[in-house]
């Protein structure tokens, strides 16, 4: 498995994270944390880095249905989604969101795979969703 | 490998949370995001479920170290640390911090590997400081 459901984007990078925003609560995910690592490392330690946001998305059913079959799940949730500038081409926005498949490396239930089948469809049509309007 | 690497307390909720947030940031990890799972399923869902609180820890040193290597990593980042009352034992509250050897099963890059050694460490000293407090 791959550790990212990914697409890239021709867009400014402010309609990137929109696009994506809307794209994941379409597909019924919220977006529940928001870390700017461009600005943090800039605040924190004066490192310069390319436009870099983590949206944590979440999904209230399948995360109530995660923790009730392994309290545990939380480690791996929000799923993260991360919109940053791709450091080769500066015209592309990546987006980049977490498979869900990752769950199923380390908590092997019944009800936990099958949250990860649903999550990651979902994530995968909102993945597409992007591509699509390119 | 383990998802978790985690301890438990028999202290009130809201002291476990503060002695974990203590324990991290000794350990030069800030909280950057605080997720309320059990008050986030409430709302949304109207569901019940045990003290369940998601503390997004970032040592901002290492998260630089890591998208610098990487930039796809930061889907694994900020690292959690799930702060959650026993289901099966209410007089306990179960820390369970994410294990960042996770990151190198996905990403074979030694800086990354490097990254996630020293992260192991330092949260395992902020875990096992809390077992030593008890």
């Amino acid at each position: 498995m791959t550790l990212a459901l990914s697409t890239t984007l021709r867009t400014p990078f402010t309609e990137a994270v929109e696009r994506t925003r809307k794209a994941l609560s379409d597909q019924g995910f919220g977006v529940l944390t928001e870390i700017d690592m461009q600005a943090t490392l800039k605040t924190k330690l004066d490192a310069d880095m390319e436009d870099y946001l983590i949206l944590g998305a979440c999904n209230p059913p399948l995360a109530h249905r995660a923790v009730t079959a392994d309290p545990q799940i939380g480690l791996l949730l929000p799923c993260n989604v991360v919109v940053r500038r791709d450091r080769n081409d500066p015209d592309i926005v990546v987006v980049d969101a977490m498979n869900p498949q990752l769950m199923v490396q380390f908590v092997d239930e019944a009800g936990v795979r099958e949250v990860a089948d649903a999550a990651t469809a979902a994530l995968q049509a909102a993945i597409d969703s992007l591509s699509a309007d390119e």
